[in-house]
C-alpha cells in the first residue's frame, strides 16, 4: 500500500504540465462551498487584488443600461481579504435552489472562478455553475435514477450541402428495449445557440431522466437541433477551427433552416425507433426556437401534434425573404383545423417579447384556436426556459 | 429585411444577462488570432493590469521545481500594453501544428483568455486550447469527412453497485450500416481523468474520423470508460454535485476496475453492433490505463488480440491489494503462449516512467515475448499520448 502512495505521488509529476502547475502553484482553497446553513462561500485566491467581487443570478437585480435601454442583470456583491490573503465572501441568506451562472470580478476585469471546473458557454460567454438544489432546481441535478444517452451525431443536409451536428437525447432503456418504438421531442435553441445549448445551459438530458423516473413523463427521443443553418456544428466542433461565437449568423430567420426541417425528421426516423406519425412528434424551442417552431409546425401541418413556444420570438418574420413566412394566419387556420394536441405558450411578464406574444395570443384568442399559456415572472432568462421544457414535457403524447 | 435587423438588435436584449454583459461590456478584441505568417497574436483587455503573461506548450519549455525535483512546463511570455490599454503578445516563430494547452498570468495569478470560448479540463485545471492545423496535428482537427458519432451512456456495474457512465465513439456509417458488425477499442485514461479525457483533451473523436476517413484506420468503436471504480462518472457529470476533482479516488489500482472489466465488455457487446470475438477486441491505456492495459490484458488472455500500453505506469502494483496483480509473470507467459496479434508500448524519452517501461521491455525481451515499441521524445504529457493513438490505431484488426 506505501508502494502505491508513493507511487500516487511520483505519478503527479506524471500530469501534463498545465495540471501539474494547477496542483503545486494554487493553494487547496474551496470555493464555492455550500453551508450547512444554505449559504454559499465564494473564495478568491489573490493576495495582490485590489477589489474582487462575484456576480450571479442569486444576488438581487440590478438595473443594467444597455444601448437599448435599462435591463436586469444579476446582482454583484464585494469579497473581503483576510489575514491570509484569500478573499471570501458568504450570501447573507440561504441560496434557493436553482442552476446559477457567475464568475468573479477582479479590479473590474472578469475572470472565472479556477477552483470551480464547471463552467458553461453560452453564446460567447464563459461563466461558472452554481447548481443548489431543492423546488424545480432538483430536476436540474443528476439524480440517482436511470439516465438516457446523450449522442452527438451527424447527418447530411441537402439544404445545406454539408453534414451537420445534432444532439440526440435517447431514454434509459432504449438500447435495451430492442424493438419498441418512441415518440419524438424537437427542441429547439434561440439566437446564438447551437446544438449544444440545451445541454450545457437547458439541463435538458437532467430534466428528461427526472421527469421519466418520476413517472411525469412518457419515456421519449429529444432532438436538439443546430437552428443555424449556415454552421455545420457549434463552435470548435465545426471544421472552421477557432471562432469567436456570434449572434449575426448568415440565413438565419429567412426561411432556410424551416424549410430543411422534413429532412431532419426523415434522418431520426430512419436513424432511431420512432413512431413516425403526428401523434408521436412534438416540436418546441425558445425564443428564435420558438419563432422557428412556430413556423415549421404552420408550414407542415400534418407533421406535429404537439407544438411549444418558449419566450417565442412572434411577431418578428419578413413576409419578402421567405414563403414560410407568407399568409401565417391561412395556415395557422388550417394547422388548428387539423386540431393539433397541444399549443403551448410560455412567457416571462418581464420579458422584451410579452408584447408581442400577447399580440400573438390576442390573434389566436379571435379565432378561438386553443392553446395552454403560462406566464412566470422573470425575462428572457434560461431559468424561465427550463421550467417552461419542465411544464411542457409532461403534458406530451398522453 | 431591415426589420430582421432591428429585431436581431432588441433579441440581444433576450440573452441572458451574462452574455449581454460579455456583448456590452467589451470590446471586440481577437485572442487567439492566427496571422498569415503562421505567428499566433494574443491579446488581453485589462487597462489596469500590471503584468500580463501567457502560458503555453508552444512557448520554449522552463524547468519547473516540484517538491519530486525539477520538471518541464510550459515557457511564458510578456503581453505588452498599447495606447488603448490592450494587452499583446505575438509568437517570434510560426506555431507549429498542434494541440495545446494555455492561459494568461494576469498579476501573476492565473486567469483564462475568456475572448477564447475554446477551454478544457485537464484533472482539476481549466486552460484555454489552441488548435493549429499542420502535420500529425491535421489528424486533431476536425475535417470535412464523415463523422462518427459520440454517445454518453450508462451502464450498471455489479461491481461498483451503480451505474456509471461510459463514452462511446461509433464510426461513421454504423446508424446506417444496419447490419455490420464492429471491432471494439476499448481506450483508458490516465489518473486524475474519466471518461471525459481522451475526447477532450486527446481528441480521440477526430483522430478516429481522420484516420478511418484516410483508409488508415478500420472501421471500429471505441469505448472510453471511467477506470475511477468508485466514481459513477466525470465531474459535475455525477449525482454528487460540486467536487474538486482529485487524483487520489478510493479504489484506484487496488484490482477492482481490472476485475470488472469483463461486465463492461459484456454490456457493450449488448448494446453495440459488435464482433464479439478475441480477434476484433483491443485494449490501449495512457498511464494509470496502461496499467489497467497490462494487468486486464493478463488476466483475461482470452479476451484481447491488441494490447496498447502508453507511457504505461508499469512496475507499481501492490500485490498485496488484489490477486489481479498476482502472478503477474506467469500471467504474461499465457497471455503471450496465446499469441496476441500485437502488443504495442510507446514512451517519452524524458517520461518519469522510461525506467519503469525499460525493465518491463527486458523482461519480455528475456522471454522472447515479441512487442512493437515506440519511442518519442518529451515527456508524460498528452502530446505524446495522440501521437500513441494515431499509431497504435492503424496497427489494429488487419
Amino acid at each position: 500500500m506505501k508502494k502505491i502512495i508513493s507511487i500516487a505521488a511520483v505519478m503527479l509529476l506524471g500530469l501534463s504540465a498545465n495540471a501539474q502547475q494547477a496542483i503545486f502553484g494554487k493553494p487547496g482553497i474551496k470555493s464555492p462551498e455550500i453551508n450547512s446553513d444554505g449559504t454559499v462561500t465564494f473564495r478568491y485566491s489573490n493576495p495582490k487584488a485590489i477589489t474582487v467581487q462575484v456576480t450571479g443570478e442569486f444576488l438581487p437585480i440590478t438595473k443594467m443600461d444597455t444601448p437599448f435601454g435599462k435591463y436586469d442583470a444579476p446582482g454583484t456583491a464585494d469579497l473581503k481579504q483576510d489575514k491570509t490573503g484569500i478573499w471570501e465572501y458568504t450570501t447573507t441568506e440561504p441560496v434557493k435552489g436553482g442552476f446559477y451562472n457567475y464568475y468573479f470580478i477582479v479590479n473590474g476585469q472578469k475572470t472565472l472562478d479556477l477552483n470551480n471546473v464547471f463552467v458553461n458557454r453560452d453564446v460567447s460567454s464563459l461563466t461558472n455553475i452554481l447548481l443548489i438544489g431543492g423546488g424545480k432546481a432538483d430536476l436540474y441535478k443528476i439524480q440517482e435514477v436511470p439516465h438516457g444517452t446523450v449522442s452527438r451525431l451527424w447527418y447530411h443536409s441537402k439544404t445545406a450541402g454539408f453534414d451537420r451536428r445534432i444532439t440526440v437525447y435517447t431514454p434509459a432503456g432504449y438500447e435495451t428495449s430492442k424493438r419498441t418504438k418512441y415518440p419524438v421531442l424537437y427542441l429547439l435553441h434561440g439566437i446564438g445557440g447551437d446544438e449544444e445549448a440545451w445541454i450545457t445551459q437547458g439541463r435538458a438530458s437532467q430534466i428528461m431522466d427526472n421527469l421519466i423516473a418520476q413517472g411525469k413523463a412518457k419515456a421519449m427521443i429529444v432532438v436538439m437541433t443546430n437552428g443555424n443553418i449556415a454552421e455545420e456544428a457549434a463552435p470548435n466542433e465545426n471544421a472552421t477551427g477557432y471562432c469567436v461565437p456570434t449572434m449575426q449568423l448568415p440565413k438565419t430567420m429567412e426561411g432556410t433552416f424551416e424549410e430543411s426541417f422534413p429532412e431532419i425528421v426523415k434522418f431520426i426516423e430512419s436513424t432511431y425507433r420512432t413512431i413516425p406519425q403526428k401523434k408521436a412528434r412534438a416540436i418546441a424551442g425558445l425564443s428564435m426556437g420558438g419563432f422557428h417552431s412556430l413556423y415549421i409546425s404552420a408550414n407542415y401541418p400534418d407533421m406535429f401534434n404537439y407544438v411549444g413556444l418558449f419566450s417565442a420570438a412572434v411577431g418578428v418574420s419578413d413576409t419578402s425573404v421567405s414563403p414560410i413566412y407568407q399568409n401565417i394566419d391561412d395556415k395557422l387556420r388550417i394547422q388548428f383545423e387539423k386540431k393539433p394536441a397541444l399549443y403551448w405558450i410560455g412567457i416571462g411578464s418581464a420579458d422584451f417579447l410579452y408584447a408581442s406574444n400577447k399580440e400573438f395570443r390576442t390573434k389566436l384568442d379571435a379565432n378561438s384556436y386553443p392553446y395552454k399559456y403560462m406566464e412566470t415572472d422573470g425575462g428572457h432568462i434560461w431559468r424561465n426556459w427550463r421550467t417552461y421544457l419542465a411544464t411542457f414535457v409532461p403534458l406530451l403524447f398522453r
